[in-house]
């Protein structure tokens, strides 16, 4: 029996407004509480995981989907711990801003409300389940999760710790969603409720990204895969640029805020590579080259680079280099490749730094800082709910604040319009 | 032939830059140069309009589409003073806000920047043209433009002026794009192209907006319709509530911020639908009355309310009264007849006045003040593209910042992330 997507929506079009305006105390009494149910269910939820890992090594998964889907008690500990985190931000909803007096004698200012109903769609982490739904709440929404098959169990035994939770504190369970059969006839019928779905935010693989953007009826926030660049500039620091370079491709080579393509300026290309080769032997770095930069590659594992190269998201330790004539050829290449992710310059000219700042429009512009730093938490947001490289709504790292909306407030004392 | 909308797309797409990164001073300047050649060009304007209104009454339009539709010499310096106008209202692009310094050491902040491509899509009045162009310039866009075919030769007179003012400050006239050849068809094709264009914004009848929701593959921004309540609560001064009913519904009626809907509590029927029936009975307006009210309506013309009055956006001197048992029944009967655009209420009642603000999450909610201030020019915005009914990115009156969205921006020092 396929789940009854259209039913579950309306419920969680029906409950909005009781989350929507429940007090900011007992929002944050919810949030703690499923913090600490999440504990006392740890053998439920690790049973349930086994499950799902066991059935991800028959289907002969890969190891590095099966270490993504694994959960240890230190893993419940670690997801009840970013709920309690989440319960602490401050509040987001409700403060008005900048009201203002007009000529007419009205005053008028903004409101921060909430969405309505936020469903997410994502793929084989369990902890994305409890994240997004806690961000959801902190936020006033009523949320519909459809996470991946491989992780329906740990998915399902998440669900009755919010269902419980939610029902302790007197809401209606549709609040909180968990669809348990998640097969692609679910999400296409979710992608047509437009009437009672405000968002939807898809998170995962390009296909997905790509097929939730092209099919649903519903808003959409793409979390898309990032192509980030480094420059550096003719200008560059070599002892910031060494360690900015190692941190972004090499720290972590699974996540979107890696590098995948270095630009060099050519006037610093001959002073900078050898270091730059040396480093990449020492890290195991493969490097796809330029025509220009290739042959400065003596050690380290170096091909010709084709024009793939310069869109690959290698999530490796693999990267694209390419030297540039100028600053111009560099905001140029980023402009036609770039995923609007992230984008860092290297440099200690002022003039070049303020104009990459300005020119170049992913989510994220750094100076003279580590792409590794793009990051909801690193940014200063707290928790992350994903982040976003489509410009509309919210652009790079979200949280809790990007899943709510403002209205204006108008306060008058009778009068009317002339 | 067809108009090949995606090479103007691809114009459009390739000259963003240009028009994203002019100087304060050289924007301000072009919008100023716009407005004194809308004036210069007043003869051409006026023979292309000219053409339009002919041909619109040879095709039997109605009498109120060809007033949206005549130009006349006050009407093209109405136009252009909108331009200076906004090109005198505060710069939009390049702030940034809240540079907050993080325990890494990295500083970061939040930058304005433009959205890229912005479509919009509307019916008959040429002014729109002028002043969606003169928007999305403001906020650094480039801006496509497809107006109703009944405004056609109008809209390429005025398309001509856009042209020779880019051309004359240096750039591509794909930064305004104005479709000569407004069919389906080139529609149809324009919401394809989610690769080159950043956002639609539809502005007009109902079946027009259905049709570019549900098919965009491009985000969209609604302006859809407005079906505005006014709750006369138990505790509301009449003295204040009655001049606010009879601006709402009577200032002007074809406008989407009239009042469509009168919600009265049940306490203070008796005491207020007498001097609303004399005011109604004065100004002409038909009531369709609930099945309580009905009888209260002595002199005014008034037939029993159906299902579908409380829906209807009847742009009209006709009115929906419903008399409701509690607060709770009229949000509630809001929330499920709003339209997502203009709610007011009438009190003196602190919480009540409180509890109406934070629980009804239309686009603007007021509080003893008339409907008709929800526009942009009136809530202090300058001029407005139009008013969003979508929560998503811009809720309620859009000016030239919601043509706009935010980028991070981070200043390291050379820091890398533990």
């Amino acid at each position: 029996m396929t789940f009854d997507i259209k039913q579950a929506a309306a419920e969680a079009k029906a409950a909005k407004s009781a989350i929507a305006n429940l007090s900011q105390g007992k929002r944050k009494a919810l949030l703690e509480s499923i913090a600490s149910m999440l504990i006392d269910a740890t053998p439920s939820i690790l049973s349930a995981n086994q499950r799902d890992v066991e059935q991800a090594k028959s289907a002969g998964l890969s190891a590095s989907m099966i270490e993504r889907l694994v959960l240890d008690e230190s893993g419940v500990k670690a997801i009840a711990a970013a709920v309690t985190e989440i319960a602490n931000q401050d509040e987001v909803l409700g403060s008005v801003a900048n009201i203002k007096p007009l000529p007419s004698g009205i005053q008028v200012g903004k409101m921060r409300i909430p969405l309505g109903v936020v469903a997410m769609i994502y793929e084989s982490r369990p902890n994305v389940t409890i994240d997004a739904a806690a961000l959801c709440l902190k936020a006033g929404n009523a949320v519909i999760l459809r996470g991946g098959k491989e992780a329906q169990h740990s998915n399902k035994a998440l669900a009755a710790v919010l269902h419980l939770a939610l029902e302790k504190a007197g809401l209606p369970t549709g609040v909180a969603t968990v669809i348990p059969v998640p097969d692609r006839e679910v999400m296409a019928q979710m992608l047509e409720l437009s009437d009672s779905i405000d968002l939807i935010i898809p998170r995962g693989g390009e296909g997905l990204i790509r097929y939730v953007s092209q099919n649903s009826k519903i808003p959409v926030i793409q979390h898309f895969k990032g192509v980030c660049h480094l420059f550096v500039d003719a200008h560059a620091d070599l002892t910031k640029a060494l360690p900015i370079l190692e941190n972004g491709k090499t720290q972590r080579t699974g996540v979107c805020n890696a590098l995948e393509t270095l630009l060099i300026h050519k006037d610093i290309a001959e002073q900078a590579l050898p270091k730059i080769d040396a480093m990449f032997t020492e890290k195991g770095v493969k490097v796809h080259a330029c025509e220009k930069s290739l042959a400065h590659f003596k050690t380290s594992e170096a091909v010709g680079a084709v024009e793939d190269d310069w869109h690959a998201e290698y999530l490796a330790l693999e990267i694209a280099v390419k030297i540039v004539d100028d600053f111009e050829r560099a905001v140029e290449h980023i402009q036609t490749y770039g995923s609007g992710h992230t984008e860092v310059i290297v440099t200690e000219h002022l003039g070049n730094s303020q104009r990459f700042m300005r020119e170049v429009n992913s989510s994220v512009i750094m100076l003279n800082a580590s792409s590794r730093f793009s990051d909801g938490g690193q940014l200063g947001l707290g928790a992350e709910i994903g982040i976003s490289t489509s410009k509309l709504h919210a652009y790079g790292p979200m949280g809790a604040q990007q899943l709510t909306t403002e209205k204006f407030v108008v306060y008058g004392d009778g009068q009317i319009r002339q």
